[in-house]
């Protein structure tokens, strides 16, 4: 069976980076099939791409190989990784990048990728996707073990985004919009299972909306707080831009209250 | 054979959307196709999503399963549908995304997509694409006949879209611009047979351009209106912006006289 | 083995043109793969359509059959070629498009599409992607001998991009911006083997940065001029818009000194 390939970047759609990959892919595992998240990643935001492939994931069939690239500090001596499960597996900088996914689940492996017969022969210092992400995702689709393509690493030494923490305490959750979506829909990192209806929610200590369990049916224009189908607060306007309409944008603080 | 299906939306390309619903699609149909026809369709414009699978669809084979999803209504109690015949087939919401595509056939059938045994096990009120759309799709391309998957609708019932109705009296045709291309272009709901070449087009009631029958060689930065390839009346400037230098847009009304 | 056909085009990603190309590729050839490069190329840019697939084609596999449209000229008489090798083939207009492929390999045959039978039955005058280069591609992914697609003609006759000419004398170089990425990073016509470490390199006459073997740590916010992992000479600023910070375009003068 084909195995799936899925690749997320901030590689923009106007270059030819995110072909260029999928042709290395191809040449290594024909048979492989990729499919695009996206690629429209705001350049260098890591926590956008970790909200991005956690949102994403789940979604996929067992033995997925997930690329998931935004990485300022390509070049730099930043490690490169393979995080692996029994379900999946995830390729990309030690950047905090898989921080969400990680926090998802328990139990997790990771090497660290440095056995260069696994890559393209010539390694550039700016396009490692090109030179060994891709590379090492189509060695997996053709049946390579994770634990051959690098060195085992601890868990623990793993980066985290800092910014994902929350500050809970009684009855109240401080987060912060870590995504604006398409529809100018603000997402926070405050997981549903953390949020009660009946709650209020601010944005930037002012009152915006009682929370509720779902997007119910609001007047157009007025906000809404809900927990949103894909795992986390979001803060909508009915067929509005609530980034502009409430003036928020990635970073904005979130606050809950009367959980 | 695998089965294709395309995927049109204003779900745009900066966020997991699409991404989710393939992986939801891939997981219950492996071997499916996906092809996207476009993500990037106006937010909220049915109309222009209407247009752009009227122009694409045709150009699919047979047995072709297409999602199209402009909802602005989802989670209210606006019916989901599946449309078919014994070429193609249709899915999406019931609020005359279909319009144009019905117009250019005779024989449909529709059911209401209420069979849940096809859905994801959890239905969000936010995501009917991921949760309902998609999983049927999949199901069609493994298989399941139409008429399983949901409870038969008159196709008389069907939501129909007001704007793309078209006055035309003896020799003159009213209509609208439906579409601004990338490049600017001006795309009319009026098909190219209502159109003869030597009458003349206006925009907002000024004169624009005598009607050609293909885009003929007009000099740079002058405007031609002519039967397009697509199968609809279109106004362009040779390498220019028509949108910009005419000042028009979805809605812009156009009329043609002297046909 | 399915074949590989890539697109690259201006066609963007708001309209159905890059889906119907792919409907009738896989009406004739529904095993084919087809890989986007980009549809993003700046509208009417050929030289930023010649500079992307250069740098795409090479990391696909023998045999890949590359599409590559930007066409100002559709429906004048400019020919429309197949140009192929040994390894993989190009279709599109005979505009210049291929110049940089063919300055990069020494054999190639072409032919001029005229065999009708292997196009769409009725070709429009506006959109020869789907009507002759896409089923041209399909017809070659389905085992038809490139020879057999048209006439052959002299490689010598073939349209060539004047603004790709370098200016070399001794110990100089003088090029230009040819494409702006997305991250705002300046990739000039000048290719990495005609680059020397230790040169230095000018924007619009001014001093900007020596030049550098690879990307190497800058400071945040500082200019570096290196031999890029794509092929040609790159103009960076670190974490930062190069573009804007410099000031420059596609068509920037790009001087090396001291080579």
């Amino acid at each position: 069976m084909a195995r799936l390939i899925t690749f997320t970047s901030d590689f923009g759609s106007k270059d030819s980076y995110t072909g260029v990959v999928k042709g290395v892919i191809l040449s290594i595992a024909p048979d492989a099939k990729i499919v695009d998240i996206s690629h429209d990643v705001e350049p260098w935001n890591v926590a956008a791409a970790a909200w991005i492939i956690t949102c994403a994931y789940k979604y996929f069939p067992e033995g997925t190989i997930h690329i998931v690239v935004v990485d300022p500090a390509v070049g730099s001596d930043q490690r490169r990784i393979l995080l692996y499960n029994d379900r999946e597996c995830f390729i990309g900088p030690d950047n905090g990048i898989f921080s969400l996914v990680m926090a998802e689940q328990a139990e997790w492996n990771a090497v660290e990728l440095n056995k260069k017969e696994y890559w393209l022969p010539y390694v550039s210092h700016t396009f490692h996707t090109r030179d060994i992400f891709g590379p090492v995702a189509a060695h997996i689709a053709n049946g390579v073990e994770p634990h051959r393509l690098g060195s085992p690493i601890e868990i623990e030494s793993l980066a985290k985004l800092a910014d994902h923490q929350l500050e809970c305490e009684d009855g109240k959750i401080k987060g912060s919009v870590i995504h604006v979506d398409r529809f100018g829909n603000l997402i926070s990192n405050i997981p549903n299972d953390k949020v009660k209806t009946g709650g209020r929610c601010y944005l930037k200590g002012k009152y915006v909306a009682d929370i509720r369990g779902t997007y119910s049916s609001v007047e157009t224009g007025k906000p809404v707080a809900f927990r949103a189908s894909h795992g986390f607060l979001e803060i909508a306007i009915h067929k509005g831009r609530a980034s502009e309409i409430l003036n928020a944008a990635v970073g904005t603080s979130v606050r809950l209250e009367g959980l």
